[in-house]
């Protein structure tokens, strides 16, 4: 026989903590709280099972349940010494849903279940309270009319206003006794005739039909959609609570209250809550009367804390709050009642907290002995943060939403409006601060951006020019706020009707991408030396290494700063954007002979010499990834005829030629197209530069610190183990050169990005003649799913709302595709070099979810944006110590 | 010991002809000769290994070597009672190379090894002729000067000049011996002057000369290049043949000749050859004095066949002929020599012949009982089937090369230039022959490719535009002619200097992708009644099904013509391009409202429901997979201001707002974008109308033939199973919907197109969607390598011709990468549902290449353009015979 029905409380405890799948997390936790001799009401919970049963089996219930349900509530009776459905001393219940994690959509709650017009005369009798018995019965109809019955509330409400009105009162506690019986007949009688026919006057009756009506809202519309936006499997079921009532409001001796264990927003190791006297569920976070504190030592003059109030109670529940604590090993969130002085537990979970509380907590439960360090590791969201590194909007206030984005670059920025990069950088230059707002950046902003407090963009996603420089940078960003209408002409931009002209201020939140007008408070942030050991404790358990991407000493430096092991990727074609260079760039693309290219990289040589040795001097003794220039050739080709006349100028020619090269270089498909290391076989001599200013570049370095640093050449977009064959030839060749010249040698090391499929396929013969592989999972995801990142936004975000793709998987990687095929290459990279060193560079690196997938197939390393160094650092301590776990269990 | 050497003729037969690996194909077939009992001069072979050991061992020979060598040669010397080096009765040798297959760069051959000054006396001697003696000492210095010390061959030929002119004579022939000692004077001194030592005269030093000399040649960089380029392995390594010689020169019994056991022009059963009276070697092909043919049958007036000049030799050698064809199953291709009356063999191998030939010997000899059917299908290269098909230019007509392009789609064509499709289309109208000229064609050329006998195109590939719709319309096609360019206003192209106006004459040929001034003859395609038989042999061989890819009724009519069992891919957005049409696609496209997309999809289902319903015709009884709308977007946006306003009177906007909103679908990366499934889930009106059109079209025609059409529908781009989820519902309502309205039902099936990275690795899911999978290779292609075929054009013809990759993989399937990629898809689709369906509806479902990995992957059927039909259906034999092979081997 199943076992349907798990009774807990009064001594008779069937269930337990861990059994949350069968129990749902509020079953679980009362059965735990009772067996450990919390003062639990008893009571008992229907199974998840019964749901999947209900319907797999055309919404019947399984044939024993009733006769379980039965025994059940004889042993509440029997305990509590009354009787369900009774006349003189009724037994009332509570039936509330409870699933394995916590669900929007889903029937909540029924109080007073029981009551009926004979049983309200008993409660009425035994409470010694007319008035508490009635509004109690017109809560219950209330309650049951509206989630159970399907009446509109709005319709319980007009009948409370108008009996209000009809007394000359404004609250509803000025109503007398006789006021709720009228109000109560008034319920009824609109019932009747809403449902056609009448409010069910049977105690079992009531209960069957509030346990249906839990078990049928498992599967209505809102309930079906969370489901699908959470990965949360239908087949989970949720559990049918049913508890003997407590009652808060049957007397001032009585109250109902809610607190955490320690303080939410900081973590704080104090007692925090309110409560309402003589108050039942709902009334305190209704916010009809206003709840007080429980601890004299926060109430504020007038506030009467539960401290006072009831003394023995709040004793008791201090004693409470310490041992759930200790129990649980986490900070609680609890539910509390108490009926004449005698205090009863409602309910407890893992309370809800702000990043910075996360991390506090975290760190002083370990300080404490309550958890041990990898304990504390696991307690904070690697995402959050995000929060702590970045200043953020003041919650409190107040603001005036224009319209909303992506959240593409965390932090919260304020400063007037700007529309070109240009004048970023003059305004900024005079003290002013400046949001940059473009439809779209490209590399010829990038001083602007730098200028600027924050970015703006209306178009591109989380992965355009815009959200990946910005995040570089560490500047908030909102990205593709396709709402905002941008008109460089007028220099205005409009949303919804709102406008906001040039110099006008906004306020971005480059968290939730919303954009807001005018300034709006924020918080500075502060890291705390707690930070600092939680990050100590994470690179302890952590097994892969942390790298940055970076490519100037500014992002370098940042990235040190926070932690970073070295860099991962620095995109040499981002340091080509500067003003000084980008004619030497454009002569280099727009020459269509060899000597042009040659004389163009000539200039560009010193550059780029000096750019190398200052990165290896900042990370002397580190591994420096330098992926070779991967132009995106459409964002170096020159448009304007000023530019087009520059480069005619710089190459000897005139203005037709140069223009009539630039139309055919444009490209149908520019991600696909003539880049990457396709670019350095046509044109040798641009890789070769590259190579020379490495080598040079690092030999200084070497001469200046003796310390030498260790370059890993990257070679971007191999496709074929020719391709890397051909290209590592040409550097190694250039080695010879520079070290014959010198006199003096350098270890190096040669590699390719992994980032077409065609790569992870043959990945094998690729590791022949590769030191190393990085998974370029940006590129790696725009060709598995065929999805141009700069294209996607036209459907992208519907596929995600619909849930036809779980997450947008250039934020998060995607397992079960792109995943796949980097576990691919990992498993063929390394059948044929062991100990291939293996990396991400995508966006992907700073992302959580995607550093835990990293972990599962074993790469050395991730690297991630300078800001993001932390979260990684935590989110691969995770993985390691996430991993151990499932090794062990 | 390994045995180094191999022997052969005078009844020791060391060798065979299936040890063409070992001792070369040269080498092999002369022992297999020699072993039938044909008249081979004794020689001996030095294998291939030993060239691999010579490379492994610095340009050392194997310790053994030398012994193996001495021995094999006294056997020569005692099998003709001739002694190396004699200077009374001088054994002389030919010195040979002989890989597994022929290879250009390689060194050929050195005759007349052993003559110095002292053994040209004993020559002269032992033949009773001077003349010969020292004709064939002078060659034998050329030959070896030349190919073995490396000496400029002019510098020979300036040296006999000399000795014409100062004798007074004209012809070769005509020098005396005297002459020619003269002639061997001036050669040593030259000789002697260039290398800086004496001609070799001792004969041993000779022969290690010349082998060394064909062991070296192996590495040249000539030779490296071509095995490169033809995916030869370095370690196959070259033998050397070294063989007595036997003398067609020394005098008029005897004669030197090479010929065909057949026609290898027409394939007739005929014996077709020619040769030279007292002449050696390279004589008959070096075209100083004409050849002369072998049977009087076919000898014209004042030729002297070989059948009344030695009558016994020809004799012998008909009968040779018969033996050689009886042995080898093949028409061999035979070079003889006739010394004093006597024949003797010096090679046979398969001979290289014409498509025509090809296909009539193979029917013939299975006729005739020398091979079976199944030989006959695998001795016919698919590929050739092209020739028989088109017309080609008269391989002896005169011609001028303007530029070579792509060879896009096979035939030739000849016309005048016109540069619009307009153009074409009235030209053609008032029947002129037009070649259309563009520098890339787009959907609105169709009508103008349609009228055009031939197209040009200076840019894109193999799959461009131009090129897949020629291939399609069976139309010869020259693509990516970039060293053409284009003027329209001037109405003028040019090339290399020349010229071509409009309405000047051009000729394409289609199949080498050469373009020629002016008009060059052709011939006309003939097919024999051997074309069906061997189709219907193949037919009786092939496992995989074979359709087309059709979408016009005349493609479909073509399609079944050439046989196809059905159509593989019925493109529905090549429908949308009639000019009829396309402004209500336009209308669907640009509309940013459900209502504007559905009013223009209702003008669109009637004509839809009517292109299906007339293809259902054509193929009563046959499958047809339509695939749903994937519009190339750029390629149906309105450009012109003359289009625009149309749409915006369609739509009842202005002309700014349509502008705007074609700005706004503008793609970044058309290929990588807002398409496929992508589309019909954002727009559902879009698939819902392509549905009802389909499942009514198909009604119709059950209900007029009686014969239910079987509609196989194909949703283009799915990368996720939601994707197919989705449209999948939606089309399965239409159909419930439609049969509900009409009464009756129909059978139909839904499957996707695997085009994606992500699909291929997600199979396994998705087939439980699918019923069944057809791999769009080309999308494919362009997504495992992150290559745009539109934009390969600048670097890939480079990459196939350095051997990056060893063919363009958008001609024939890249088995490593992309093919890996099918593997997986097919597995995992496969251990979901054992019979899904598969097959392949891209270009390469008519590569042979391709065809034969489609066979090994099992695939159900492959699908091509109407034209490649008959040549898939004869590789998908060749693939299951060569499967049941490697099977059985």
């Amino acid at each position: 026989m199943t076992k349907w029905v798990y009774s807990f409380g009064a001594g008779h405890n069937e269930g337990r903590a861990d059994m949350r799948n069968l129990l749902g997390g509020k079953g679980a936790n009362l059965a735990e709280m009772a067996s450990i001799g919390l003062p639990v009401p008893p009571g008992f919970t229907i199974t998840t099972e019964v749901c999947t049963a209900f319907y797999e089996n055309h919404r019947n219930y399984p044939a024993d349940l009733k006769d379980q349900v039965d025994t059940a509530l004889a042993r509440i009776e029997k305990a509590v010494g009354l009787t369900f459905g009774d006349k003189t001393h009724p037994l009332l219940v509570s039936v509330r849903s409870g699933a394995r994690v916590s669900m929007p959509g889903m029937m909540d709650t029924v109080l007073n279940l029981g009551l009926n017009d004979e049983t309200v005369e008993g409660l009425a009798k035994a409470a010694k309270d007319e008035r508490f018995a009635w509004d109690s019965y017109r809560r219950f109809i209330q309650m049951y009319g509206s989630v159970v019955l399907g009446v509109d509330h709005h319709r319980f409400e007009e009948i409370i206003e108008h009996a209000k009105l009809e007394a000359g009162v404004i609250e509803d506690t000025a109503l007398t006794a006789d006021h709720w019986r009228g109000v109560v007949d008034s319920y009824k009688s609109m019932v009747a005739q809403e449902i056609g026919k009448p409010f069910p006057q049977v105690p079992h009756e009531q209960l069957w039909g509030a346990i249906g009506a839990v078990f049928g809202s498992w599967m209505n519309p809102r309930a079906n959609t969370y489901r699908r936006l959470h990965d949360i499997p239908a087949n989970w079921g949720t559990a049918v609570n049913v508890q003997a009532m407590v009652f808060g409001n049957m007397g001032n001796d009585c109250a109902t209250g809610v607190c955490f264990t320690r303080d939410p927003s900081t973590g704080e190791n104090m007692f925090y809550g309110e409560y309402l006297v003589n108050a039942q569920g709902e009334d305190v976070v209704a916010g009809i009367r206003t709840p007080q504190p429980l601890s004299k030592s926060v109430a504020k003059a007038g506030e009467v804390p539960l401290e006072e109030a009831m003394p023995n109670a709040y004793k008791e529940l201090l004693q409470v709050r310490a041992t759930l604590e200790e129990h649980y090993k986490d900070m609680q969130d609890i539910e509390f009642t108490v009926q004449q002085h005698k205090l009863y537990m409602l309910q407890t979970r893992n309370g809800k907290r702000t990043a910075a509380a996360s991390l506090r907590m975290a760190v002083e439960m370990a300080h404490e002995g309550l958890i041990d360090e990898k304990e504390a590791v696991m307690r904070v969201n690697p995402a959050s943060l995000d929060q702590l590194l970045h200043p953020m909007l003041d919650p409190k206030a107040p603001r005036t939403l224009l319209a909303k984005g992506l959240p593409a670059s965390p932090g919260a920025a304020c400063g007037m409006v700007v529309f070109s990069a240009d004048e970023a950088e003059s305004r900024a230059a005079k003290g002013d601060a400046v949001i940059l707002v473009r439809v779209e950046t490209s590399p010829e902003d990038i001083h602007g951006m730098h200028a600027a407090q924050g970015i703006l963009t209306t178009r591109g996603g989380m992965t355009s020019h815009a959200a990946v420089v910005a995040r570089g940078m560490g500047r908030p960003c909102v990205a593709g706020a396709g709402g905002i209408s941008v008109d460089y002409n007028n220099q205005v931009l409009s949303a919804g009707g709102k406008v906001v002209r040039a110099g006008e201020v906004i306020t971005l939140d480059g968290a939730t991408g919303e954009v807001f007008v005018g300034s709006v408070a924020m918080i500075e942030p502060t890291v705390s030396g707690d930070f600092g050991t939680l990050m100590d404790w994470a690179d302890k358990h952590r097994r892969m290494g942390v790298r940055a991407n970076a490519e100037t000493p500014v992002d370098a430096e940042t990235a040190r700063k926070f932690g970073a092991e070295g860099i991962g990727l620095c995109r040499t074609e981002h340091m080509f954007f500067d003003p000084e260079r980008i004619l030497a760039v454009r002569q280099m693309i727009i020459s269509n002979n060899e000597a042009g290219r040659r004389a163009a990289v000539a200039r560009l040589l010193p550059y780029q010499r000096e750019d190398f040795r200052k990165i290896f001097t900042i990370m002397a003794g580190l591994p420096v990834t330098i992926r070779l220039l991967d132009p995106p050739l459409h964002e170096f080709l020159p448009h304007a005829d000023q530019e087009l006349q520059e480069v005619a100028t710089s190459l000897g020619t005139d203005l037709n030629t140069v223009r009539q090269r630039a139309i055919e270089l444009a490209e149908a498909n520019p991600m696909l197209g003539h880049r990457g290391c396709r670019l350095g076989i046509s044109y040798p001599e641009i890789y070769e530069m590259q190579a020379r200013a490495i080598f040079e570049g690092a030999l200084a370095v070497a001469k200046e610190t003796g310390k030498a640093p260790h370059p890993e050449i990257m070679i971007p977009l191999v496709g074929a183990k020719k391709e890397l064959e051909i290209t590592r030839a040409q550097i190694e060749k250039v080695a010879t050169e520079v070290f014959a010249e010198t006199g003096t040698k350098l270890e190096y090391t040669i590699g390719t990005m992994i980032e077409l499929p065609r790569a992870a396929i043959t990945a094998d013969k690729i590791a022949e003649v590769a030191d190393f592989f990085s998974f370029g999972t940006n590129d790696l995801t725009q060709t598995v799913f065929g999805l141009s990142r700069d294209d996607a936004g036209k459907f992208l975000p519907h596929y995600v709302e619909a849930g036809i793709l779980p997450k947008d998987p250039f934020v998060s990687i995607d397992v079960e595709g792109v995943g796949e095929v980097v576990r691919i290459a990992a498993e063929k990279g390394r059948s044929t070099k062991k100990d291939l060193k293996l990396g991400i560079c995508g966006e992907h690196g700073g992302d959580p979810a995607s550093i835990a997938f990293c972990e599962q197939v074993g790469l050395n390393y991730v690297s991630c944006s300078p800001f993001r160094v932390p979260v990684a650092r935590l989110a691969a301590a995770q993985a390691a110590l996430g991993a151990a776990t499932d090794r062990t269990a």
